[in-house]
């Protein structure tokens, strides 16, 4: 049967199935197994760093997955995987369904990985159906998506985008802790090397113009508290919020904390303080958020008034002008904090910005959104009411899906987690709202390929 | 001549030889010379942490200087060196001149070591005059007293004093990045081992009971502005301020920085930041000091909201009960600054404190006080207006004073400091001031054998 003769009532019956999806997600959750938290055989968090040698074997079962789908299977220069379901029409970009199998140090079972095994399982069904497309669907493994290992998130999707440069991307080092894991190799290695070590250094150009689609969906945990808080089920999500991380550095003056007096300071960890708690108050006041996750001062001792702080800043908000706005204001705000502490001495602190990432507000695309919006509403329709449990919703994190809609029409679809927790062992997003998102997603390609084709 | 047989006028007219000071104190600081910050030869700030080679070198080169000074050595078993110049009657303790001959990685070349050398000083001022004492005179190098290579500040006048248990002295283990400078070994060791290394763990009992004191005087710079910036000559020190080091521990939640809403957040690092502002203003109301030199947040991630967070807290005031009264009401707020953040999650942060040391407020002996007032009148009698020249002062810093003053009279001489900095390279005291502090110790240690012998 083809997509494009379904009826509508026959799309909106599509399933996953939620066991097999579930068996599926755990079996490769072998691969890099992490901490325990809980009793069960799968109550364990995942340690799989991207090129690891358990990232390696989970890719190697992806393909052979894939190939038993009837997939054909393209690497490229940064080792992402493209598994291609044909369709029926030759010569045209197929959909794809794309997320990743790394993760976090520390991290969980559904963060990436749920949405690389929502494309096998959404092609499962499809096989089981004799489903016939009229473009391709493909699922695609991107290379390291959590910047844990080499130090840039979203990485290869970024080269795919022609966004990052393809040197940058090989020449990236893995990062020292990292490096010190189990899971890692003792010396720090490149990007380019790891993918060489592990096989996976593909020769096809990383780039949108070698691999294109026809569009890019995407599906998620929340990794936020909305959807749980508010006992949702789908988020279909619209957009991803502007966010752009600095590195800021004040310079004091060290001094005995015994001997001198409040006037005589110029204190870089006390103007640190006043900066942290003005910049929650400006960007609330912008409905913006700003977080401090790294702050180190210097010298560090227990009796001298550091001299030196460096700190991260990570200033996030639904348009690129209001982080704009909020950055700006902060700007002042931060100078005059310095020009205060140090005041009483003539020599007041003094403070540096540095632009790290700039990742602009993303709108999906319109027509990947209805396709997810109709979807959600399909799979919830049997709920007493369904119109309550599909929401919008943005996106606070970036994820691939922000690089492949610079280039393709693309969206994402979330599910609810636990607690909206993430990056942690305990992630968890129960089997029913994963198979929720799958049959949403599994519509959402189907509805996609007969809006491409049905004119 | 003996002491008791001099006039008034003569013991005021006692002066240390400048010149020969500096030339002194400059040749000590060949060893462990450290940062370049001018041009002349002894621009350079000092690096001799406590029991490395550079300062066995100056251990060496003070034994033989005070053996030509007719010196009888003692060395205990924390190291401290005793140098005793015997007067007319046996059997009675001598009086001391004290400081310490290490300094911080990147010290100066007065912090200690003036006090140090100032003794030698008024040797050489005692024996050119054939002076005589009727009590001996000591001169004593305490080792460790900064606390930069084997972490607790003042340890061995405090063994002296049996403030501090001996094992748990011996058993200290020289700081990791201490360690890693090249004054140091390679591999922490401990404070024993270090000792016989460079064969200073000497065979006497470290207690004042073996080894006592009449009294103990200490020269040093005053670390602080009040002098320098008043144009004041000398300081009397009749007191040590309290205070009271801590840690304090804020456990909070991880949190992705993008999609946790402030009010979805237990930011530790968040709450730390309204915590150090409000220690200050705290502090500030009772006339106290408040001050976080070290902070480390937890996991250190940009993209990641702060879980656990740590920082040193110093709390000095004039008095005990005063540091009491701050430490109570921080305590206060600080559980209440945690229990509003990470309020809307159910799971409001936690705040642990532990007392890592305690110094209550020392009074120093006023017969000291009153033999260091009369001497520093007496030394700056001959400016146009003396009397403005000469204040009494409050130590903000520990000094090894605050433990011998735990068992024999003591008290403290300051002298001015540029900009009063120190433990910084730049740390300057003119060769004048340097005079002016050692005739006034030149002078009160002769005036405190009179009082003691004249009656």
């Amino acid at each position: 049967m083809l997509t494009t003769e379904l009826s509508e009532a026959e799309v909106s019956a599509l399933r996953a199935n939620k066991d097999r999806l579930a068996k599926d997600l755990h079996h490769s959750c072998q691969w890099g197994s992490g901490i325990r938290w809980g009793d069960g055989p799968t109550d364990t968090g995942m340690q799989r760093l991207a090129l690891s040698d358990e990232d390696k074997s989970v890719r190697n079962w992806f393909i052979e997955t894939a190939k038993g789908l009837k997939c054909n299977i393209t690497i490229d220069e940064m080792g992402n995987i493209f598994a291609v379901r044909p369709g029926r029409r030759k010569g045209v970009p197929p959909t794809f369904i794309g997320s990743h199998l790394d993760t976090q140090p520390t991290g969980g079972r559904y963060d990436g990985i749920l949405g690389v095994l929502s494309g096998i399982e959404t092609l499962k069904v499809m096989d089981e159906m004799g489903l016939e497309t009229e473009g391709g669907v493909g699922i695609v493994n991107w290379t390291n998506e959590e910047g844990a290992r080499f130090p840039i998130s979203m990485v290869s999707s970024g080269v795919w985008a022609e966004s990052i440069p393809l040197a940058r991307a090989h020449g990236l080092k893995e990062v020292p802790t990292v490096a010190s894991l189990p899971t890692a190799s003792s010396a720090p290695e490149s990007m380019k090397s790891a993918l060489e070590k592990i096989g996976y250094l593909g020769d096809i150009p990383c780039s949108y113009k070698a691999t294109p689609m026809a569009a890019h969906f995407e599906l998620h945990i929340e990794q936020g508290p909305h959807l749980i808080t508010a006992g949702q089920r789908v988020g279909v999500v619209t957009a991803v919020q502007a966010y752009r991380w600095y590195r800021v550095n004040i310079r004091g003056r060290d001094t005995h904390t015994g001997t001198t007096a409040f006037q005589h300071r110029a204190d870089a960890l006390y103007a640190f303080a006043q900066m942290m708690v003005r910049a929650r108050e400006v960007a609330s006041s912008h409905g913006c958020l700003a977080s401090v996750g790294i702050v180190e001062a210097k010298p560090g001792s227990i009796n001298t008034v550091p001299g030196l702080v460096s700190f991260s800043l990570d200033i996030r908000g639904p348009e690129t002008e209001l982080v704009a706005t909020v950055e700006e204001t902060l700007r002042k705000d931060f100078d005059a904090i310095a020009a205060e502490e140090g005041k009483g001495i003539g020599k007041p602190c003094q403070v540096e910005w540095t632009v790290e990432f700039d990742s602009p507000a993303v709108k999906f695309h319109p027509d990947c959104i209805d396709c997810v919006q109709q979807s959600a509403e399909a799979v919830v329709a049997d709920a007493p009411e369904p119109k309550a449990l599909v929401r919008t919703i943005m996106s606070g994190a970036g994820h691939d899906s922000v690089f492949t809609s610079k280039r393709v029409p693309t969206s994402m679809i979330f599910v609810p987690c636990k607690d909206g927790l993430s990056h942690h062992p305990e992630e968890f997003c129960s089997p029913e709202d994963c198979a929720t998102g799958t049959s949403v997603i599994l519509q959402a390609i189907i509805r996609y390929d007969r809006k491409r084709f049905s004119s």
